[in-house]
């Protein structure tokens, strides 16, 4: 299991790297809650999501061959590894399914990397870049089921402790787990962590509930950033641990909190990076009293028109 | 001349209705310098902009009469005076000539305030305020030209010395001053604050160049919020005294600083907001060695599509 020592030799890892992104403390009531809230701004991050920081420390922990790299994904992921590919100059094949925006597509070419838009679905890219792994070698940087990327998105929740410590719940939009599963991993308890999935997207919700990681429906407003199908297998021992419980939220509540964030704050947060938010604006998450909330605001490649018209 | 010490009563006093903006450290190859940068996103602010500072310690420092309080704006000030005058439950009417762009009258109507859509420039727009004024006797909230103002917006500079000590020069957009003659008066020679203006606004550069206040022309993309006609008297004398230069920049250096922060930070700044930044892409501002360079967004205000297309 993934420990806090090896996220915090990943955060020294990639340091140089990444960008320590703020936070901002906010009053619930702009939020329709009683207690304080902070927000943590890891929209900002390089590439637009939280991604680069599993991406660099799997790169920086393993040697690359000279075929370079390849990863599948819904898109942020794959602009991540093509932004820490070209950051260490190492070459990037990138697997995106049909239904990621074109704004993500054009941020990965953008980034350098070759880019590959197959299948209906993320596992359906993930099939054709394994087969295409099988050719040509590169490393694989998956998106979410792998110890170092685990650990690099667990060093969110090492920043965010840092810069606002006694926080007594987290809430964090869940994909196919691998930052939830690095940032419970850091709290380990010492404060709760809430999964929030999309309605059309439960595969923590539905693992937690059957014991085990299962196959989940995929769609949705979010489903290009949080549409995996089933969670990884490292993270799951650690959500049963130390995910306290694990929400869905309607796409009309995401949506709701992506206006939100843009009319309040001026905030362009793409559907999966408000999902952490709609927990709140729906009621899906009631902070009991004396709660301090932290949200995490955890992706911004989106189209701001769809958001702010 | 306003003091530090009238800045740092205005922060205690508006303390509790504003937002402590995030800073944000940046690789200064990211924005084509040498040194380190730090960005202050002060469009995270309420309403947008940096304005809801001064608004807040001039309602704050005043008593308004019954018939509340009255402004001209090209927008962002009314939008923070409308947003104060809400939360200290005051009426407010705000006025504002045609070019305001629909994104802050919107704003500015959605705060609860009246809107008054007069006239071809904030210089009209101001004329017209006045008469009314004269007529109902509400308290004025100028946009630039008021001690309880420039103190306001000079808490800005407060709180990034707080959380950014060190600097050596701070780029900041000026219309008519009264963000950067707050905001010098806190610096006080600490830093080299530097002025930054549109081409097409170029009132401080032109002041400093005449030794006194001097009508200007206003226009192009940033004339909304930068297009004051003439810097106002309170700030001219700290503006002589303590901003070490007035630099112009190009429409399309604003243009590129806008999509620069789109591409690279996902914030949205409006013309304005990106102006400061324009400055160094523009090469307007070259730090010199070993400068540590701060550069203020100061809104986002605008209509997203404009800025991501």
């Amino acid at each position: 299991m993934v420990s806090r020592t090896d996220i915090a030799a990943a955060a020294g890892r990639i340091a140089p790297y990444i960008r320590h992104t703020p936070i901002l403390p906010v009053e619930g009531s702009e939020l329709g809650v009683r207690c304080p809230v902070t927000l943590k701004l890891e929209l900002l991050q390089h590439s637009g999501s939280f991604k680069p920081r599993g991406a660099f420390n799997r790169l920086l922990s393993e040697q690359p061959p000279a075929a370079g790299v390849i990863a599948a994904s819904g898109g942020n992921h794959g602009a991540a590894v093509a932004y820490a590919a070209r950051a260490l100059s190492v070459p990037a094949e990138i697997f995106v399914p049909v239904l990621t925006p074109q704004t993500k597509v054009a941020r990965i070419a953008g980034y350098g990397a070759r880019v590959v838009q197959t299948g209906e679905t993320y596992a359906e890219a993930l099939a054709a870049s394994r087969r295409r792994q099988g050719e040509t070698g590169a490393l694989e940087v998956h998106a979410y089921d792998q110890e170092g990327v685990l650990a690099g998105q667990g060093t969110v929740a090492r920043e965010w402790e840092q810069d606002a410590a006694g926080l007594t719940h987290v809430l964090v939009a869940t994909g196919g787990g691998g930052l939830i599963g690095g940032m419970a991993a850091w709290y380990a308890g010492s404060a709760e962590v809430i999964s929030v999935e999309p309605q059309g997207c439960p595969a923590l919700h539905d693992a937690l509930r059957s014991g085990r990681p299962v196959d989940a429906p995929v769609g949705g407003a979010a489903a290009d950033s949080l549409g995996a199908r089933c969670v990884g297998g490292l993270m799951f021992p650690i959500a049963r641990r130390f995910v306290s419980a694990a929400v869905l939220v309607p796409d009309e509540a995401i949506v709701a909190a992506q206006r939100l964030l843009w009319d309040r704050f001026r905030l362009i947060a793409e559907p999966g990076g408000a999902t952490a938010l709609a927990a709140l604006l729906s009621g899906a998450f009631v902070p009991p009293d004396g709660a301090q909330v932290g949200v995490l605001v955890c992706g911004g490649n989106t189209d701001p028109a769809k958001v702010a018209s």
